[in-house]
């Protein structure tokens, strides 16, 4: 019978993967419209209709070995436990020397994967591309919240390591403090592909869906007009070939919101790209 | 120019009304579908299209006095903090000798009200009328939950003085529970026309919408095949007249989920009834 | 090749039929939702997928004859000439012998359907099933409006002729004054059963379908919470079977806002059962 | 980490099962809407939001063995091919001496599945529960066609072997035919409680859940109202309890139909409900 | 608790306010599908998530006065009376010294306000962007269309005072039409950027969304597909800066046709830009 | 009244017409979401909201004669008698010295159509324009699939007469394939304004909708991320403008995935750039 509910039906067993992919269903923090939750249930079913050939990579995944480790079960309500178990298991996934490839839930879960990341790998740096800065101290009193996520990130990699792309939205503060804070590149992608950072430098790189214009992503949380395409969006990163991307996330897809399921079938895709690249 | 953006055009000011109308976006610990949070602004929006005046009850809502206080700001993906907010803010309504008609939001929000209430009716009764017992001891470790909400209402009122109807849907431990402690009505909601309280009783109702069956009300995070009408739950509410009902909630619309804007509509039509009960 | 476009492939000529399907796609007084329009056209798409057998009055559509008139033009914007548009057709259609169904459209259609059919049978009665009383003497100061359309009925036909059947919804004046002209019933249809007139009197039946509970048909531009089932609707309707009507409408489905379709496809079986009782 | 994407989250291995689920996502016959392909899918995600405890039989999925198989990959486009993969893979489990509950895809998979448990019990009754009589001779020429599966099932079973309830549309011939030769008790279930047959008789039941009146289930290719409510449906099958139901499937979901989730979910329960009843 | 109800929660009294904004909910004409009434409140809603301050023009509405005056009360069904009632109160805030920013609603109401802005302002140029030429000399007859609107303002402005951008459909005497006496660039807006008209002449800004490709809005009454991107749109307004602008509106937004909600917000998003504009 | 139910009021009859609108609403072996057999019904309802004129060719379809021949009847289930039955229909059109333009359906229908072309213009070239390589031997067993259509099409025309444009998935053996055996260009149309194919040569072009992007035409069988604008494909088609077109089609739009509409607007615009292609 049919295929094994997997993503992409990745049938790797964990011990032989070098990729582990993992879906983290929480949507706590959302300030619009919470359902990024039903993220990775939805690219999971989507992806068995996803050729595991990429042209632009001209690579078949099913030459890779991936391991689905299927969902976190998030305590619901909790975000301090939430955040605690995200942290735990990504340590345990990192010491058996392994690449984590996450799939939220809201932007929030960078966080905790973010710290694990460090305590591994001190000189990590961080590729963020987003419509938000995200840099918010705190949102309606709340230190910890998807809107604060890059700023939390902050304290723990030297803003001059995060190299934020694709902004377009957020409070005034927020895009002076990133202007002089982080590597700050809003609105396009462009200058991703002219990145200053070495091929060995460790890379977490972490992709908030709603950069892509809500025409190419109308289900996500906090739709954002004036985003980049899809091509665009591709084109940054295969651009990112070569480097040491040592983890990655995407987060944001709220699926329930785009009834024609393209959104859903967008992020399966990207997914494939991206982790093609952490096999490379 | 146009109406004010309150419930059914409510124009009283606060310090003449008897009865307080309060929306509580919070929607933190739904177990499958959040989005009650959209509640009170679809409720407000679909009301100016309802008629105010009752035939069942042949009373016009604009001969009466209610104040729509708007909703409460919620520190999203802090339940703690929420909860305490909405007592504090219950409490406050209280003692200003008023009564509190809740819009959630998720049903953990009775809750804190209920706790409130206490302190000040220490006779009061709960009547519940749900799809689901609501009587968890935890979900996924969390004692604050929507499916717990009963049980941590019943340390605050003496679960003899609970009376549950509607019920459909629970796990065997809660059916259990609910059948030796409380009065337990399940299914139907026939038993609340006979319902053994004394008319001076105060009487605390709360409302999860989902005991509609989802024909009647598909919109909402846990949709449960096999519940009333909209006609037998109103006539259900009706029967409550004369009784002395001090405040009341109503819970679990997520109007997203239904694109015909049936359930919120619904949602409304209840609130009038009930608020017009809440004033007799 | 396929069928024809016509309403359950209506074949016949119009010199042939005695009944005739006429569309009228107007909307312009919608108070809440418009798209009432656009009824006509997808009642004819689904019943294609609708057999023209019914089994509750044993006949089939087929073995009568009915022609599709097809949608009539609607000037935009302009209602009074779309009134007149319609008055004058119904009476062209009229003298020459034939029967009306007419399709909405919104349900001020009906009125100058009447004004037509008054002059053709002056001793006509009116049948009247909807949530609203529709009495309203104007609506934003406008006396054509879908709100009003029996009041303007009961200008032309004497109130005592009118039977309303099924309302839930309205002003406190409109039910007192149809308490006090009109043969008025409401909230449910079982009175309908016990009407009290001549088989030989001429009846004109209109049908606004949100007399069904939006549970049935969501599906419409005001949705009334508490109406009534399909079940019951049919039943009232085939007990008219020996009565002459003389002509009959329906109303008010609104179908974009039923992505499910169900509306649609009751409004079409609504429409075969008519259209047989008008050829009985 | 989460649950193991089968049904309810049946977790036994075949060898110790009594009852196999298996998914046959097949819409190729589908005359109005397709997708019911996608009804096994919908039903294993919803069914992890669905109590594994029944309140109506007071007993536990949990407690059960039972085994989902997961979905047969159909050969698309290949009516005959399918058909005789479904035969196969159901004499094979058969052999093995266990029950089936086959969750549709459309009503043609019936005609396989009967063709190979009459094999097994040659004194297979068959109870068709169905707002359609699938009693057509062909549909457009062809014989294999979800409009002639009960006509099929007939040059299996003798006609007077098999019970049809809830029937509301067809063609005069059909209605003439099924009265003349099955057990046929349209429009309602009431009779269903009154079966004769004798508790050990080997039954097959067979239910569509366009039975449901739309307003129930809105997601099925050919909605049809004036159907029964669920719990109405729901205490037809109750009543079953005590009889000798080896097989049982369920068909015509078309998820996608229904934006709510509701009929998704509705069906879900009725699964739990008779998978329940096959275990007894 | 929460926020006023008023777009971005535009707080300032009307007195202190140089800019109105004055929702207009009419669709009377709409040739296709109606529902661009329910824009204005649709707006409002989907602007508490959007951000006060404009990345793009490095401005925050929080610093500018703004004043939200509600919406016009419509009488439906009437547009002659629609219209009147417009131009009054157009012509009232004009006379108040304000600026007014219109909130659609159909194209139509463009005609009244230009008319009262024509009197205060006789040098009047007006900027038409558009997919559509809207020049027709009627429609079913109809004088009054949002399909003549332009038609219709170039009675009252001189049509080389009319710069129309973006035309992509229209019959081919429109088109003729406007070639031979507006200032007339079809499919793209480059030309605007170099659009030949003093920085002192007075402008009125009327854009309808649906020059955007429907990708980018797909929620609107007669979605055009070819228009430009979001960004294409943004980069013509912002190239307005410093011009003279003493009116603007946003037309034709019907929100109920994208259930994402991604055009509500990119039209919020443009409100905000152009609100900026006219208070530079 | 209205207008005919055909597609953009084409009203020639067959005799005098040279090109022949044909609905082919057959989606039996659609790999992930049916739903494109409602295609031919949905543009024809659109196109009479879609203008005749095309301002891009400077023609009015009214000027030419084209006949809307209605829908195929498809014999549900049998794809071998369906591809029968579209060649035979499509060798009797031909015989009568008339073009086709055929309206999808999925993409098998091409094959049978192109092998009665071959009959006709033993040099055929065929253009493919679509996301896939539609270049499998089987899929699921099976070589009559929409998967595998260019593959078989390729049996009958020599693959060195096969030009494929836009071209973004498929397993890495079809893009071998493709690269080897075909004109190949994947990715964008750019090449196609470069096409090698003398003015004189009889060309048939096969569009699947799905190089588009999802962002401009979400409602279709499989959406594939990464595609083209609506004005890239429409300045592709219009520089075949002088090319010997002989016949075409346009396929795999299944409006029901797209609620917005936009998806079968932008089909019809197409279909009447094509068939004026066509008419040249």
């Amino acid at each position: 019978m049919n295929s094994n509910g997997k993503f992409l039906g990745f049938n790797s067993n964990y011990d032989d993967s070098s990729v582990v992919f993992m879906g983290i269903p929480f949507d706590g923090t959302a300030s619009f419209r919470p359902g990024s939750r039903f993220a990775p249930e939805s690219v999971r079913s989507y992806s068995h209709h996803l050729e595991t050939y990429s042209p632009y990579q001209d690579q078949d995944i099913e030459d890779i070995s991936v391991f689905d480790a299927g969902d976190l079960i998030i305590p619901l309500g909790n975000t301090k436990n939430t955040l605690s178990l995200i942290e735990t298991k990504t340590t345990e996934i990192l010491s058996d020397g392994k690449k984590i490839f996450a799939c939220g839930g809201e932007h929030l879960i960078s966080y905790p994967i973010v710290k694990a990341y460090v305590n591994r790998y001190p000189n990590l740096h961080v590729i963020h591309i987003d419509a938000h800065t995200d840099l918010r101290e705190q949102y309606r009193g709340e230190k910890l919240s998807h809107a604060s996520v890059i700023k939390l990130v902050s304290q723990k990699v030297n803003p001059k390591k995060i190299y934020q792309y694709g902004i377009r939205s957020g409070e005034k503060e927020e895009f002076v403090w990133g202007r002089q804070n982080t590597n700050f590149f809003p609105y396009s992608l462009a200058k991703l592909k002219n990145i200053n950072i070495a091929k060995t430098t460790p890379v977490y790189l972490t992709l908030d869906v709603d950069v892509l214009d809500p025409a190419y992503l109308p289900g996500t949380g906090t739709p954002e007009p004036g985003g980049v395409t899809f091509n665009e969006l591709l084109e940054a990163l295969l651009s990112l070939n070569g480097f040491n991307i040592v983890g990655a996330d995407i987060v944001e897809l709220a699926p329930d919101y785009d009834s024609s399921g393209a959104s859903t079938k967008a992020t399966s895709k990207l997914i494939r790209e991206i982790v093609l690249l952490l096999s490379n």
